[in-house]
């Protein structure tokens, strides 16, 4: 069922990996999220059983969207001239008509749920082992608090990889969400940068600073000095795990001391292509304040969502470029080694890939 | 005057035919109807004789639209330096010149008015006869009232000509406008398709059911049952017409049988090809109810509105899914026979007309 | 540093030559302008030191908008990871970072400041001579006044100056504002046409006519007969003077003599490409009357203001139809004698220009 654009995308996606695709909150009340995944248009829903199910976003009659469809069971309904598939894709009812072709049909996508999001399997179903997907302590854990948010880009995935990779844009930025001050570029570095078979990690502190703002916002005492640490991981094919924590200035956090007030926060990020220039970006901001916790999560949820729109413009700018002048060369600098890495790793998996295909190809 | 676009469409639109062009309503008042037809811009008026003339919208001088000209007398100003264009094209004044260039001027099309509606030919205009337009009697006909419409559809014309090719569509997409319940596409199937050599014609009986809804908010009693008859036919390049009559249930209407309180109604459908991407879609639903006829015609004038909304939901979803995918298979049902003979009527005419061309220019 | 994309568009625009790119009032309040100028994204800022910058629009680090950045000095600093950038392009600073490579910098254009007006050199910076910047003037002169004015148009720079080059459109486009009467285009004719090696001139009378609006509303006597002569002036790359006079009819203006009453008005109008369909188009119509100065400059802007949108929609519609059918052939008519001039110089100019592109490669 392989198509042109099918073997194209090879070069430009990673297929065999978990993508995240919908939030739980979007799949409620049996609401059908018609989203375009690495250039598919898929139609993610909940059937009745519980089960979410993702199917073509088209019909392989006249080629109308199912997402205009109606669930049945766990069934979807065309709702165009009333074919019915199972969560397998399979053609099981046509009205007006009693013999069902057998190949009649439309492509399922493997779906596992954890973490609160249905992930998604683009690639050679035989692989796709759910064990396999992000799996992430917090999320599971009643303790951690979050609001779980979406952004659409109009920009590539990796750009938005290549922002996370830095952290140092914190100090321009997001100096009044995020960060307290533009020292932060200037006076702290990566401790160490990790680099991960499937990613990378890195860890920065910024000792005897101002909270930032979003941080001031949720804590009891706004002034006093904190030691700051963030420690940053990204794994292929975009997932990012931020862990930071503000522990009062000088009472020792950077030797493994926690001292009273210490607070900690979790935050994912995934990004999924839409499209080679557009992306899907969840996010989660976890929390473990018990007292409080629904606003204190949704202020977070609002900082974050003013900082990332901050990103936003940025990043679209770059995409605004890249869109006008593909082959220009852009420049590295010293900061820029986890990117480098994690670029290298794309490039590595995407050749993988190609030359897979091209081995099945010549069996076939 | 052919030109490389021109030659480029030729295998895309069949050329030698009348196709819709504007309702008489559109030209009230000296308007000028700015239009493109089949990928050519043109600008359609109604001259101080009455007539109506059909020319290029964009002068032959600069290229500036026609269609912000001014009507004088059977003329068109050009109101960007002047220059006046006769209802054949031909410029007849050059403000600041005396010498007129012969081959000055721009392509006049040959329009006939019927049935309240001007008819353009876009192709040879030495094959155009006026005999040859469209002509459906209750047009005509001032025992028949309705209020013409327009709708533009981001979407090829012959997506509209499929939908209208198989009626079960309505059992899913019209209930609650066109449709009494789903079980039309269940326990309904077509009579008859006739293979016409430029079209088709079929007939579909629903006993006994009750009466739709748009149809229940122009009769007295509402909740009779019906036998409903409906009789399509449709014709190239994309001319349709629906008869349609409610008779009250088991009174023999299957049999010729016209029993006191049998309603009918005329509808027609003209699709013409703005682009390749792009229709515009005429329509008029005509009743013979001579009491009350001006608000019934606007009620069931509101009530094709909105069916034709619901439809235009899946078939601009289905443009959308071919711009993506243009060399997507789709898969036949029993149901398209009708669609399938049609699009091969089209299939055989743009073969002959491009057979056609390159025979000129063999001559030529 | 060129790029494929710099060398396709040396057959498209003239690059060594000083383009309008941003009036002073753009600049005020340490405003930062992101223009894209001959398909080049530009920012244009004022320095703390009062000099005009213009440096390429995207950082040579991860190709961010510099304009999203902040100017220190007559620095700018990109905001998203900090680097600093001086007036030549070149990099001296990044946080986090001691060494600064060599090579690190964008683009810097040659900027000269005359007349209200920030000039930019695009093509090679070696042969930007100050003193061949557009200088005109009544712009220098307190004694004339006007209110600069800024309209963006969807169409190649050429249709507008197309425009400029035959004023009969006046009696067409612009009756109810810059003309008094459509008479203009057949009563009246170039005096004489100057072919230039850089351009053209015109002169134009029309005799014993009614003030135009525009005019009328701004002089006591809004009803006395006036003698208008327009001189029209066009240089490459799209650079107009049009100087009016309006003296009371029969005093003699045309032999010289200027009557008491009479008034004059001075109009430049630049034409900047920004792209090869999208065009700056900047203005100022200068009066030099003492009293009341600026409201009469006031109603003169908003005269001009809603007149260039009477052309705006004949243009952009020119441009509409030469996008869909780029080939298509336009017949020149006898008033096309300047504009046909001018597009021959642009032609001889463009390709000179690749000559010299292509002598300095095979010498290279």
């Amino acid at each position: 069922m392989s198509t042109a654009h099918d073997i194209e995308t090879d070069g430009i996606f990673i297929k065999d990996c978990w993508y995240a695709a919908a939030w739980d909150y979007e799949l409620l009340d049996g609401k059908k999220v018609a989203r375009t995944i690495l250039e598919k248009p898929v139609v993610i829903y909940r059937g009745e059983s519980g089960r979410v199910v993702a199917l073509d976003d088209r019909c392989c009659h006249r080629a109308a969207p199912l997402s205009l469809g109606r669930v049945e069971g766990d069934d979807l309904r065309c709702m165009y001239h009333g074919m019915v598939f199972d969560p397998s894709g399979k053609v099981i009812q046509i009205p007006g008509q009693d013999m069902i072709p057998p190949k009649l049909g439309v492509r399922s996508y493997p779906v596992v749920e954890k973490g609160g999001m249905a992930w998604i399997w683009m690639g050679d179903p035989e692989k796709a082992d759910p064990a396999d997907v992000f799996d992430y302590a917090p999320l599971q854990d009643p303790h951690w608090m979050g609001l779980p948010g979406y952004i659409h880009y109009d920009a590539n995935y990796l750009l938005i990889v290549d922002n996370l990779s830095d952290l140092a844009h914190m100090a321009f930025v997001h100096v009044g969400t995020l960060c307290d001050s533009e020292s932060y570029a200037f006076k702290t570095r990566p401790v160490a940068i990790e680099r991960l078979d499937d990613g990378f990690a890195q860890e920065r502190w910024n000792m005897d600073s101002d909270p930032p703002p979003y941080h001031q916002k949720v804590i009891p005492n706004r002034h006093g000095k904190v030691d700051r640490r963030n420690v940053a991981r990204m794994w292929l094919p975009g997932l990012f795990v931020l862990e930071t924590m503000f522990a009062p200035a000088g009472t020792g956090a950077e030797k493994g001391h926690l001292a009273e007030g210490t607070r900690q926060y979790r935050n994912v990020q995934y990004m999924t292509p839409e499209t080679r220039t557009k992306t899907h970006f969840f996010w989660n901001y976890l929390h473990d304040v018990q007292e409080d916790r629904v606003n204190i999560a949704r202020s977070l949820y609002d900082s974050m969502w003013e900082a990332f729109h901050q990103d936003k413009a940025f990043i679209e700018g770059q995409q605004q470029y890249l869109d006008r002048e593909p082959d220009h060369k852009l420049l590295a600098i010293g900061a820029d080694a986890a990117l480098s890495h994690f670029r290298w790793l794309v490039g590595k998996r995407l050749a993988e890939q190609k030359n897979g295909r091209a081995a099945v190809q010549a069996v076939a």
